[in-house]
């Protein structure tokens, strides 16, 4: 079985990384082209200024080498890793003048992709011991979801589908579009999905009480996700639904309740808060040798 | 003077919808075309979940209504406005389809930004009654940077430059370059600067000491910003600088320092966590009349 | 439950369409230019030129239309509606030179997606009476898949997976990689991916004999995709099953052995044919009151 | 004289190749992803499973090797040539990984334009020993034009007008707007078409009876297009001309009648269906070592 | 015959006007922001400054109403037309900083365009009364042919072919590369290339000498383009050619020797400095009422 | 200080080259792929055909050698050598196919920047022993701005702001838009400009009166613009500003007045024409060896 952190398609960093170095004007550094003949030489390293888990660095890297063949970016941890306060995470060196331009998008990658990969960590460790893995959700930066969701494996957490078109999850918003046609029953609506989309897909129904999961069940879902449910509904509801279907967890997930709801026997449980609240982890770029 | 809010360019808002839109598989929803018909309506408001401060209200309605002309959004408060959980933010009516597709991208965005101007509105709070302003930092999203900007000013805040193209800032590692080519006093560095650049910006230099203030001010640096510096240290530099120039501070700024630092009487206070590290601010798009 | 055909989204239709409008050179028309007024102006008619299943109105509206508002496109019958040789399919009236100029884009696309929902018509009413449906396969023209997806819909077919990212499917080379790790059970193949992919997505696999489907269905695979076996190879697998697997058969799929193959009791058939090899439909713009 | 093929321009290929990529979602193979380890590495043939003539594999080296430096890619034919079933096409190898995610999208490219190849050699064939060519027409795939004519070269056509914006061709409908404006006989409207382009510019008239033949002969026409006759008017029209243009027939050209049309003495034969109604030659990759 | 000057595709010109848009920061002009309420309106006049020939209203029409829908442009006078300093040539209406931010891209655009058609029509005035025509070439600013071409137009002149695609012109070199393979006489050089292009384009070739004219005769070329010879060199150059091909002079026509070429019976006279050595027509938007 | 030319960004040259080589159909040139082999090389060098200053090999490199791997580029002078008639500039070498197809876009850019360069430098001339530093103004040609503010720099001239997002310059119509909202003096004009723009940029405001003058002295103005003062005046005004304010002259300046204009004491001399209506400077490829 694979075990190697399923990287971000090329492309999409190349593409990211040159939007955002067009963004923050580096191909314009007004600073650097007064101040920095084009033949200076500098070498860097990229430290961490706080405890976290490393994610980004491939990024950080096509972000460091984008504009100038000259740079070279060798990395001395890597994704996925813990490390403390002034660990050296990677080393950099080239024309000085294109390391200055790059470097703010670089550690504006890492530095959050990293936050979020600590954050994800944090999870994963309270959950450890027991069946549950840690999923991320849609709620990420838009255009930024590749980097995010790899921030979340980088930390330890596995992938939802990826967006609307790559999975099915019927939420309370589609259950009312169904009911206003008349339709009363959960499993009807199931039934429904089952119909109208590829068959390579299972079906994820959204629930929050104890007789939907019921109604889920005897329409034959394959998901279930209680939503903002309490540990103790959710404990209700993985032993009515007794392996029948799998089942996901969701909504107001914490540190504080995290190991509560994975001790219930869910399989999985999403967390927005991984990728929509997760602060940066401090870095500086240090030059030395300049 | 303009007072009103400086909105984000509509070209701007319209690319990052689409983008996002397109990233999240909005036009090929499978779980939606095959559960909801065309021709339902339906109609919901957005709803605060926590108190703060909104920004982003533009870029949501640019979001739900992207794909359908149907859909129909009406903002119930103002981008700036502070408002409690529960409030109604804005309503929204259309093809069903559409909303359901689109709600997550116009939640994502307005999450994020109302989560940086709260923040913001927090420090703008703290120093009321100084001289100091709040400014925002290129430690921004990836290609969010007019989102976050915007919402930082929806919060109170001012705008720094907006890239490396569009103002001088002359950092440690510009005057270690200097340097290695025999240079020795920070005056000089300025005035290299200065001839360098076009005329119409100002050079702002970075300090980390009162030697180095004394030398910003002998070659006439217009702002001088003094980096992670205590409380003591920059009260001493505004006293030396005197007037002569701008003041800016800017490192390690946390709501529990930012009123000292602002009453040392410096003008300026960058910020990075306003960007780099608010965490959302939870809402809903709650859909009745299904 | 949603019946009507599940549209192209407008913005992949409109990109689509300027592409092929500027491959045309439709706006640089030399002959038009020449020859016909800005104030001159058209109305005709889009005839078919032998039997068929329409599909493709939209797009042939959206290319008719694109480059000048004074342009209507009135459809005369619906996608997916059976027409015979001669059948009015729509009306267009409008500025001529516009119309002259995006005729060809026009018929190219409703011509070809016209011929494959004809060719995908075939299938359905050979298989019509058994519980088989007709499925799209990956062999689509390139950057035309959702065109000719959504030809195969108008022509009573079902999507399979649209793309490598949204659904899974262990081929015969997934198999041998895995092998070559020194796994020699189906089983574990598929609970290796089980494992790797979201929880939200299926598992098909590709097996070619009897003894591959019995693995299959010992590792739980939620699809098994028979390819290229017999007819009597399919029915003793189907047998087999027994209704523990989903059941696709696909591989030198004809309209000689369709009805067969649907007959052993498969729930899915997958025709390559449909995109590759389908002939266009004939048609033409009769222009009059010009 | 250049009797080498003349290529596709290396740009439209990358573009198109990048395009249908991610239209495959070949960035985000979940199942590959999920089995195949980064370190796995495959050699494989492409293999043709029908009698045909080959095009296209210069855009398939370019699908294999587009998302990964280490994939080599070594053509065992050229274009042009004909193969029988069975024959090795090319030869690829590197990491598994992109050979499995890139497989289909380089056979979609080269079925479909051998396809053309083959069909467009069997035209060729049958006018063999005749004065006559076989050109393509723009009744050609969407976006693919590129292709579809170099395929059709490959077979040994030859190219009409690339589009709209590189030749001159009046049809009926030019020549119903310029009547619309007083004008009755064919010669000024060629005269108007010749005042009216770069001079550049051959001046090509389709016309469907021998009184249209005398009058765009009168007009100075360079080219007549006879659409849609019969062989014995094909006949007479080669005749009246007698050399004094050149003269092409289409409409209703099939494999049956080709040669007879050829006969006639006509220069040029195009032919729709080379383009819009070829089946795909059917390939596959086998995998083998892996 | 359409007299109407023929216009620039509205695509192209929207791509180039917001590119100059973007370009020229007028999304994010400091200056306006800070100094300009939105709710503040303007009303101004495009005024000559200078004598000469209009032509881009409708491109710096786009421009002005390109960012807000607020802005009008009414113009007062036509492209083509000959205006005397202070002439008004359009007025503009509507949210003021929407006007300042476009303001200057839109006189970019049609000052140069004036300058192109000034000078072009002092061409074409110094030939009237001969049988010759004033040609654009491809000497273009980058880009920007759409609109220096159609400059031309409406200075009178008329378009060479649009580029290497859409004509042939075989220059000294093409003829160096043939006689490297061996071939000696123009006319086999104008043979290969009739059998190499497209039957629908004319061959022009390039000529020097008296010689080369009666060896492209032989070879049947179509135009003859005689390149940088002196006024009685064209002369016999016309009389040799006696009508058997077109005849196109080039190559250091200015407006003082143009008319004693045009009076050589040539039918063509291709002017480079038409468009890559016009000054720019000088020209203000007067605000009033502001 | 950093003495050499500050290079345009090869992304931006990149970018520009390839939408000029797709303008000029450069990849599906008909000439030369009818009349020259793949397999046949040349080599030539570019030659000036006038005196004057050369600018933009580096552009002209990138388009030589954009579309095939085998073109190599070697410079003979420098961007911002003064070269007389017959001089060589550069030698190129490789496939004579992709010479002959890129030739006109390489020598479109170098002609046409050495044309600015050329009559920047005669400015820069005309200045020599005055304090007065010769400036770009934003009147370039659309989308090439890059490309001309090099030309400029190549020239000897200095870079004014790049555009509206990169620095403040108080327009006469921004003045008449404050002074409607009721505001008199241009002090305060300059006040509101100062608390709506970032810190890092200077203001500067254009003045046509002594009057005006001192009221943006009064305002504290960092940069006064005199526009279209005759020389006595700008004379007294600088008097007045004594070292105040930075001085910027701009507005019908001439190779006739830009002396005596510089005699006076400003700093900067900003000229629209030498972008706007620069001549281009002649050039030719001359093939030998082919």
């Amino acid at each position: 079985m694979p075990e190697m952190l399923q990287p971000i398609p090329p492309n999409i960093i190349d593409d990211a990384v040159i939007a955002a170095l067009e963004e923050d004007g580096a191909y314009d550094d007004v600073t650097t082209a007064a101040l920095v003949r084009g033949d200076q030489w500098g070498r860097g390293i990229i430290v961490a200024r706080a405890a976290g888990v490393v994610a980004g660095l491939p990024v950080a890297a096509a972000a460091m080498t984008a504009i100038d063949d000259s740079v070279s970016f060798d990395t001395l941890v890597e994704d996925g890793e813990r490390v403390g306060p002034g660990a050296e995470l990677a080393e950099i060196e080239g024309r000085l003048s294109a390391i200055l331009a790059c470097e703010r998008v670089a550690l504006n990658f890492l530095q959050r992709m990293s936050g979020i990969a600590t954050l994800t960590r944090d999870f994963v460790d309270a959950v450890r011991g027991t069946n549950a893995s840690i999923l991320d959700t849609r709620k990420t930066a838009p255009s930024l979801r590749h980097f995010e969701r790899y921030a979340v494996r980088a930390g330890g957490g596995r992938s939802h589908r990826f967006n609307l078109a790559a999975g099915v999850l019927i939420k309370d918003n589609h259950i009312a579009a169904v009911r206003q046609r008349g339709v009363a029953h959960l499993g009807e609506v199931v039934a429904q999905a089952r119909a109208g989309v590829p068959h390579t897909m299972r079906i994820e129904i959204e629930v929050t009480t104890l007789d939907e999961v019921q109604e889920a069940l005897e329409g034959g879902a394959d998901i279930i996700l209680l939503d903002n449910m309490s540990v103790d509904e959710i404990s209700s509801a993985v032993r009515m639904i007794g392996g029948k279907a799998l089942v996901e967890a969701s909504g107001g997930v914490t540190l504080d309740n995290v190991a509560a709801i994975a001790e219930t026997g869910v399989s999985y449980i999403s967390v927005g808060r991984l990728t929509h609240s997760a602060p940066a982890l401090d870095m500086s770029l240090e030059l030395g040798g300049v």
